[in-house]
């Protein structure tokens, strides 16, 4: 009746989601306060007082009837953003949740600890400080570069992006929707879910976007054996070869992706050499490790959103085409 | 390779997301910050203040190949939930997302604002109070209807629920990991994205949870002609007779589905009859409305969370009866 005449309509066997990583404590010493349910629903006594959850992911899986790969893909998002940067691209494609499921990959899609579906603990109460919330000149600018510092107006017709960009700006909006609130405090909280997360879905392959790059990292090197593959689109942070030893992952292939305009913004400036040195080390310790620079492949305009710009079926594609080469997919 | 032999496996053509009804908004004269972005990551400067979006709704879809329903299927939650809800129950069996799925619906799940992947604006800034966190004493207790008043105790082993209930209470955490914070002060923002969703989704019907039937009830009157059915889990609220009229609605059924031990709960035993109001004006007005109440059926020991208690497929199973009834699935 309700026909799709879609390309590919795919065999799933399961829909579902869990939590993980998340332990009781005690919320104590907060003042009562009254609230209304409902709209003229009945106002009531609230005593904040009591036990919550504190430190849950959610992991959301799709699952196919007949995978072609026997490793889950796990898609682990950037900082201030969610699962949601994996599904529909703001211009509004199939994302790589989409694309890799397609491709014959169960998927499993989290949200990291404080964002999205996994929820956040109260502040000053729970985590110690007040979240960051992304603004559009913060995204534009320096994180996701659009374009050069000092090309954001709220205007839409005074914006100037990057030359080339592959990032459609008209969706710039749709974009932002996407943003959620993030604190710079739960390291410790969401690499302790991420290893839970690797605990629990053997032989997976993780691929991860900037802020989730360092956890995915990490997470190979606390469980080499149970990860077959890391992925890192733009990894914003790396461990360090000083006090991390790289010869765990040897067998463990790692893929290295990046986009253009990386030497026009602050932030990436500092922050690729630490990636690069840690790639260094993976390559001197024996681990087969590639690093793919697109504009040096010709491939130019892609801003930080890899998986949302205007190629970003491509760049997936180039990452499937890495997975076949290492046998992760027949 | 990776088979799940699942008795029912779904033709899916379409996984994607969106957000709706948000809009941009200017944070000024918040106090310049810094931060780390990544463990061992760069220290950069925060400026906080800047345009945001505010006030979106996330959609999730799932999208048969071949639906046997015309109608799309909106879920929407409760109170300090998120979508999440109609996934997999805290007991781990395929939740009503699925359910409906299977049936033939293309099925929508939806994060109200301020909840899960629709993401929170700054308080005070822009909300102007702190959001509340439900604890577990007050699921347990109160909107949940798990216990008797008193009956909550942190240790697991002490805990009294209710005779006959059919909530897994060794499953109080897992289903403690769903809360998300909420908000007394956001309904009009809701309703007005909710209202937006129906824009978008012509023909469907809407399900709603708790605290979401007020905004289905409200939708509905709202845009009477796009909407085809709804069906309310335990409203939380609805609209006044006194203040709307229910006439527009004839011709749209209306359905409304209640638990057990409602009458030993301060905020149900205010709560309901508000709701029956509403009821009994649409009846008298000549519109289809059908009042389940569980218990009388026979069928006891349903706690507040009806689509995650252990029955939760046969209460699915009724609303699919009373679907098929009014010729709204094949």
């Amino acid at each position: 009746m309700n026909t799709h005449p879609a390309a590919a309509a795919i065999q799933v066997s399961d829909i579902g989601s869990f939590h993980i990583g998340g332990q009781m404590t005690t919320l104590a010493g907060m003042a009562p306060r009254s609230r209304v349910s409902t709209a003229q629903g009945a106002v009531h006594p609230v005593d904040p007082n009591g036990e919550v959850i504190v430190g849950q992911m959610y992991v959301q899986y799709v699952r196919l009837a007949a995978a072609r790969s026997p490793h889950p893909l796990l898609l682990w998002h950037g900082g201030g953003m969610s699962g949601v940067n994996w599904e529909t691209t703001p211009d509004g494609r199939p994302g790589w949740q989409m694309f890799f499921l397609r491709a014959g990959f169960d998927v499993y899609v989290s949200d990291a600890v404080e964002r999205g579906r996994a929820s956040w603990a109260p502040y000053p109460d729970v985590y110690p400080e007040a979240p960051y919330f992304r603004t559009a000149r913060e995204a534009w600018e320096e994180t996701f570069r659009f374009g050069p510092p000092g090309s954001w107006h709220a205007e839409t017709a005074s914006r100037r992006p990057h030359d080339r960009l592959r990032f459609d700006v008209a969706k710039m909006e749709t974009f932002m929707n996407q943003f959620v609130p993030r604190w710079s405090t739960n390291d410790a909280l969401t690499q302790h879910a991420y290893d839970a997360l690797i605990g629990r879905v053997p032989d997976s392959i993780v691929l991860t976007h900037s802020q989730g790059g360092n956890f995915g990292l990490r997470a190979a090197l606390h469980a080499p054996e149970r990860v077959k593959a890391v992925i890192s689109l733009e990894p914003s942070g790396a461990p360090d070869p000083a006090t991390s030893d790289p010869r765990v992952l040897r067998g463990l292939p790692h893929l290295f992706v990046w986009g253009d305009y990386l030497d026009r913004h602050p932030f990436w400036i500092e922050s690729v050499p630490k990636v690069r040195r840690w790639h260094e080390a993976l390559a001197a310790a024996g681990v087969d490790t590639q690093w793919i620079d697109l504009p040096a492949r010709g491939i130019a305009g892609n801003s930080h959103a890899l998986m949302a710009d205007d190629n970003s079926d491509d760049i997936a594609g180039l990452v499937l085409e890495w997975m076949r080469g290492h046998r992760l997919i027949g």
